[in-house]
């Protein structure tokens, strides 16, 4: 009995302990954080930062010297070969010769896509709704067309995401499904629930082995227009033009900095994001976001004199938009050298109001998590559900840790995704410091009492 | 035994129904939602609307018809009479003489504030933390001289409306508490958690028989400069203008619509938001879009055919922010013709996406809203409770109905606030529309169980 009682009190100090270490950890990043000057630096001096570019350079070292000013145990680069896609100059759309008369739309080039180079493309548009559709369109229906795959984002979800999923094959794989009934391009809408005209781009992947046909993203009002435009006049047509070329793989990094853990040197917990952006905006939120995001949670424990028990990392994945080589590469090194990942998360949802956490896990892990709720629920996290964990921390699933994805306030994020939109100025400080200051709580939990 | 599973049974079909009527309200509010639209003309059409100005009757004539458009079975004014300050032609605020030479700084009345004239105001400046320093200091070291009150909101608090609330009594109480010690003036450092130039203004009130001295707030990144010049030169003097002053009492209106009860028609339910704003910006977030999203919970109603049992009221407060006339006048209404209203759901925090409903009711109440709490978590709605219904319910407590405020997400609610930047491009359209939605959710759940 007396045992019992002295284990009841011992939970109710740890309790009381936790409780403490989470309001420093949040009092830190709210009153001295350094997520916002990061992103700052990362958004305005160095930019967009596509796999392969100079600028994606900069932001390795960039990050590299952050971490080790903020004095880190250990720093450093993990070589990965990157795609280097480019996309040379602006690309033209033109609805051609339809009932309205010839009109320019604002076109933007999927992300692996091969150009049309400069003579273009002009070609009749066939629209359709979904993958299957093509099947029964058929042969005869397609070839020698352009595709146009117009069905939108589903706006009755609550999560955007779901929205975002239920509609993204149509981009990753719409080009080759229709190559294969002769397609010779396609024309997707805008991954958005937003109604304006800034296209979305996004990487489509070629299927091996089926012809590369150009494609491009068209903007929701752009979409409803060449709708309309198709409807009135079934012989109208499409130029476009697109100038990108992928060119040969070029020699990148992904960015590692660690603290040492105090007591389990050999387990390792992974906080990160992806450091490459699309080569349109500034990447700010997509994932400008998390890096700093991973980089501030590391900081934060430094700064507070939080000793962690085991390995904290945390990692700039490089590639996440158009080949996921960095978090593959993570990966296979982390099995080679047979390192222990208990928890990976990652923050690649954008820098807004953390709500809570999505986790990839057996049940008994995602009790534990769960078993956290009241000590999380003064943050406003509340909810901790069974989701994805990121692109990124994905392919550590077979090594067996936790796979834990911040999961921000959903709506906003598909306005500016992928865009020309997406920028600092849509970055709200505390918004960004809350997520950083989450990421560091639950970590720090996971640390604290193991998974 | 059979009555128990029959019992069981019809509480099982009734969540069902619950389930499916929760699900209809979204949709309709996210495929078909009127709010937006409605806010696009409050906002831009309308523009700010301080309580007696054409534009605020603009308002009520506005939601008047939209109301009667949405086919409500009744749909009315009720007079009110409303405070007419007037804030004159723009602000000066000048530091005078300091060692960094004469600057001018953006600076903005504080509403019911009397103006300085056009002869302006100068005098020594004496910075303060809290009301309790102008005691210390006492009427030696006051007298004459302007009280900068410069004690900043808390960015520790998780929620800013905690932030806000810990530092509003410098802004309300501050210029009567300096006046007692023979101050001429008052200027506030701006109620935000922001970092930049723009000014904050928002209601003062005077205590009877003390001398009503103007009253100005300087925005954050000015206080701080004000700061270092009184520091670098405490004879530094600060010249202030202001034209604003109280004109005789104007009629306005509270705006009320209803959809009839089917079964219990004399017991009401409210759901309402404040028509009146600040006189910069166009008011969208405080509270276009409360309004707005008030009358589309009603809308929803009656757009779906979800007949209510109890009354529904969408009332469009008059005069929140500088006299609460409207707010007190629809309770005494009340309380005269004896209605019984089970409860009032206002949204005064912005059009933000919504994290849940903060609670002002017994404690059987607050537990009865919180059994919902499955059916609301579809919809992110995870945060049920104890907290503040909002200020134009209130007067309505002693008359027993519960008082809930729509809880948005509150971090950029500060950023816009009583300033210029309040404007409609700062409104997402979905985050509006979820926000009606759970407005609409939660009263059909109190309409169907009672409270």
């Amino acid at each position: 009995m007396l045992a019992a009682l002295l284990l009841l009190s011992a939970f109710a100090t740890q309790a009381q302990n936790h409780e403490q270490n989470l309001r420093t950890i949040f009092d830190e990043a709210l009153t001295k954080g350094q997520s916002y000057p990061m992103l700052e630096y990362l958004s305005l001096k160095i930019g967009h930062r596509l796999s392969g570019s100079p600028s994606a350079a900069a932001a390795v070292e960039y990050t590299r010297q952050q971490m080790e000013s903020y004095g880190f145990d250990q720093v450093y680069l993990q070589e990965v070969m990157v795609p280097h896609w480019v996309r040379g100059q602006k690309e033209i759309g033109r609805i051609v010769n339809s009932k309205f008369g010839s009109q320019d739309v604002n076109v933007i080039a999927l992300g692996n896509s091969v150009g049309t180079g400069p003579e273009g493309l002009l070609a009749e548009v066939i629209e359709v709704q979904s993958l299957e559709e093509l099947e029964k369109l058929g042969k005869k229906n397609i070839e020698g067309k352009i595709v146009f795959f117009n069905r939108p984002m589903d706006p009755k979800h609550i999560h955007t995401g779901h929205a975002y999923g239920g509609a993204g094959d149509q981009r990753v794989k719409g080009p080759s499904e229709a190559a294969k009934y002769g397609a010779v391009g396609a024309i997707n809408r805008s991954l958005t629930l937003a109604q304006n005209d800034t296209p979305h781009t996004g990487s489509l992947i070629y299927e091996e082995g089926v012809a590369q046909i150009p494609a491009v993203a068209i903007s929701t009002v752009g979409a409803d227009y060449l709708s309309r435009s198709i409807k009135a006049n079934k012989a109208m047509k499409f130029y476009m033009e697109t100038h990108c070329e992928m060119l040969p793989d070029v020699l990148s990094y992904n960015v590692i900095g660690e603290l040492k853990g105090s007591e389990l040197p050999n387990e390792y917990i992974v906080v990160g994001g992806h450091l490459d952006s699309w080569d349109v905006g500034d990447g700010s939120h997509d994932d400008g976001a998390g890096c700093v995001q991973a980089i501030e949670a590391v900081r934060i424990f430094k700064a507070t004199g939080i000793r962690p028990k085991r390995t904290l990392r945390a990692v700039m994945f490089m590639n996440e938009e158009n080949g996921l080589r960095g978090g593959n590469e993570y990966a296979r090194v982390a099995k080679e050298k047979d390192e222990k990942h208990i928890a990976a998360l990652e923050s690649d949802s954008g820098g807004f109001t953390p709500r809570g956490f999505g986790i990839k896990s057996s049940e008994e892990t995602l009790a534990k998590i769960q078993s956290w709720s009241s000590l999380l629920a003064p943050y406003d996290l509340r909810k901790i559900v069974k989701g994805y964990g990121g692109a990124d921390i994905n392919p550590l699933e077979d090594q067996g840790p936790a796979l834990i994805g911040l999961m921000p306030d959903s709506q906003r994020y598909f306005d500016y995704h992928h865009t020309t939109d997406d920028t600092f100025d849509k970055v709200n400080k505390r918004e960004l410091e809350l997520g950083a200051a989450s990421m560091a709580a639950l970590i720090y939990l996971i640390d604290q009492e193991g998974l």
